[in-house]
């Protein structure tokens, strides 16, 4: 049984068309317009292929197809873009998705769940600064209260900006969450945003876990004295002290190896002018891995390395964590059925973990679930030049199809 | 012959109000009504101490008293302000020179040169973004060319700017030049703007010269990829790169020693995002030192040096020099009369460089000079807690009025 790669690349085209900017790319904010006319067009194919479509409370689009079973498989990405963003990321699993079940359905072959395919709403966070807003109500892990004060770019609460979108935020965050025990498995499929794959000459992705993320931010206060009148001696200079800091992270993270990743991203100076000490220093500081274990090691060596540089050149220095998320791993059952569904048809595989965040991170806490990643082209995302080859997505369509048939016939 | 302390404190305090801020600042900005007005101050002060008082064609303030010889000495600095400066950066060099002349006249001694005291305009460059204006003319070497794109803060030519001050670039530039054989010496009493005095307990410096300055852009260009899919090993991270610059240039000015000084003030990371590698660092660099070849010496190392970094990093490095003035050393027999001054008195001095530019870094191209620092509290200049005790205030008129008449006994 197999993908139909001519009809995934056209329908990565036409959707491309929703939303497109001047310079090739795409914007389909979260909850925006062209978000919605997206969510119809593929709502579109869905019926046509033989699912019922309906949305749920928070306005997600999904297309079902019932089984003998108690339990349902779900596939499931977004097709909300950031701000100019690409025709690939969120958009392409949707697709894919959509690809693999219809094939199937077209082939009349029987199956023994129930299988859904999710679009969810606001993957990005364009909106409001913060995203995986459909994928957080669908999987109960939305807080209200944390959302109290978020605004969106034009300046509207969540709840205004559903209502506009004709949905209701008490409904949507009671009734939109899926009941754990009727999920056989989440899979997803979305491009791998870096060039892990196409510098090591692999086709697809197996995702062992979604990282963890600790960020802080980290400030440094010195003390800004004249360039020409202060000695070498007598400064308090917060800038050399910071630079230390980032190659103590760099330094650091190779150390540590297995994956782990860290980064200072940010970084502005205080004054910044070329003929005055820089007398503050504000970084950004995070640390990405599969482990709780060796981020904490690393964040707590960076700290004590960092408290000591700062004594020795007198600046102060406070980390101030701002986020801390868990990794994830993903299901040993299914992470083996996507490998078995790549050996089958021997494509070069890697696995790997997912560096960011996808609405898999939120089904995953509800669901065994996987993930499989497609190449990104250079490793661009969220821009107007990302790119996944028309074989890559086809072939990535199949493996979701053929594990998705394992799936079907495991126990679950 | 003694100044007298009172009356030098009572002018400081006085002249402080021209332009006062709200948080005991001072804004006179160069060629503002606030400079007009703390100049006509001045010249009042002047005609009572017994100077004849006149303005030369680019604005600068002169108080005269003819002597018997043909030459004169000059005793200058200004009395314009940074945006919310102080009420010492400048104002005290005139000040003092008025406290040491008037001292002089007072007591009937009489003196074999001409003696004149200048304020000169817009020292600070606060208008144009460039500063030295009064002194760039007087000393003949303003460059109208030059000048040509500068506009003030209010988008204003210099031409402009000098007609509302009811006055001619034309005859500015032709005619504001001193005759450099007509002129004796040049000495400036200024605040010292670094705490080298007060962190070695001296209580005055004689400056030794005006460092050279150079100073270059530096451009880091890597990659701005996602800080999550992307692996330490396929980084092309500017920051890192930029960071090990910053600790270079640390390390070579503290390894070169003799008073060199190297620093980078600015520095701008671009996207900026704690979830992004930065993709490219612009950042400041600049050498100061007393010798030409030592900061050459330095510079090279640092660029050596960091272009390897570049190649280690897989960054491209830029070197663009922006700005490149040439060490100017004080006149051995003016430092000798400082330093004569300041022993007969037994006050604790130091040999310093100005890391600074100065009025006297443009008329030291014309004639003999020299410079007497006095302590800056805490290094502190340019802001409104600027502060230099009343006795510093003194004693270094003290010293200018010993080393005026050591110089006038002199045979130049």
């Amino acid at each position: 049984m197999k993908v139909d790669a001519e009809r995934l690349w056209a329908r990565v085209e036409e959707l491309g068309a929703i939303g497109a900017t001047a310079d090739g790319g795409v914007s389909r904010i979260g909850y925006s317009a062209e978000e919605t006319a997206a969510m119809e067009r593929v709502g579109r194919w869905m019926t046509s292929a033989g699912l019922g479509v309906h949305y749920d409370p928070a306005g997600n689009l999904i297309g079902r197809r019932a089984g003998q079973r108690r339990k349902t498989i779900v596939l499931g990405s977004h097709l909300d873009t950031v701000p100019n963003g690409g025709r690939f990321d969120g958009a392409l699993g949707v697709l894919a998705a959509l690809e693999a079940v219809e094939t199937l359905l077209e082939a009349g072959t029987s199956h023994e769940h129930s299988i859904e395919i999710i679009a969810f709403r606001d993957e990005e966070g364009a909106c409001f600064g913060r995203g995986l807003v459909g994928s957080r109500l669908a999987s109960g892990t939305f807080n209200l209260a944390a959302w109290s004060d978020a605004r969106s770019i034009d300046g509207r609460t969540i709840r205004h900006v559903l209502a506009a979108a004709g949905l209701d935020l008490e409904r949507a965050v009671s009734e939109a969450p899926r009941e754990p025990s009727s999920l056989a498995a989440y899979l997803e499929l979305h491009i791998e945003q870096g060039e892990v794959l196409e510098s090591g000459g692999k086709r697809l992705g197996v995702v062992s876990g979604i990282v963890g993320i600790t960020r802080y931010q980290v400030r440094f206060m010195g003390r800004a004295d004249h360039a020409g009148a202060t000695p070498m001696n007598l400064r308090r200079d917060a800038l050399l002290c910071a630079a230390g800091f980032v190659q103590l992270v760099g330094a650091q993270a190779r150390a540590a190896g297995r994956g782990l990743v860290a980064t200072v991203g940010r970084l502005l100076v205080d004054p910044n002018i070329a003929n005055v000490i820089p007398g503050r220093v504000v970084a950004s500081f995070e640390v990405r891995a599969l482990e709780s274990e060796q981020i904490k090691s690393v964040v707590e060596a960076v700290i004590v390395a960092t408290e000591e540089l700062g004594r020795k050149h007198d600046i102060e220095v406070v980390f101030e964590r701002t986020v801390q998320t868990a990794p994830l791993l993903t299901t040993p059952h299914v992470i083996h059925a996507l490998e078995s569904a790549c050996t089958a048809l021997e494509v070069p595989f890697q696995v790997m973990p997912s560096g960011g965040g996808h609405d898999a991170m939120l089904m995953g806490t509800i669901a065994p679930f996987g993930m499989l990643f497609v190449p990104s082209r250079r490793g661009i995302s969220h821009a107007p030049d990302e790119y996944t080859a028309p074989d890559d997505c086809a072939l990535g369509a199949q493996v979701l199809l053929d594990t998705l048939i394992l799936l079907d016939k495991g126990s679950s």
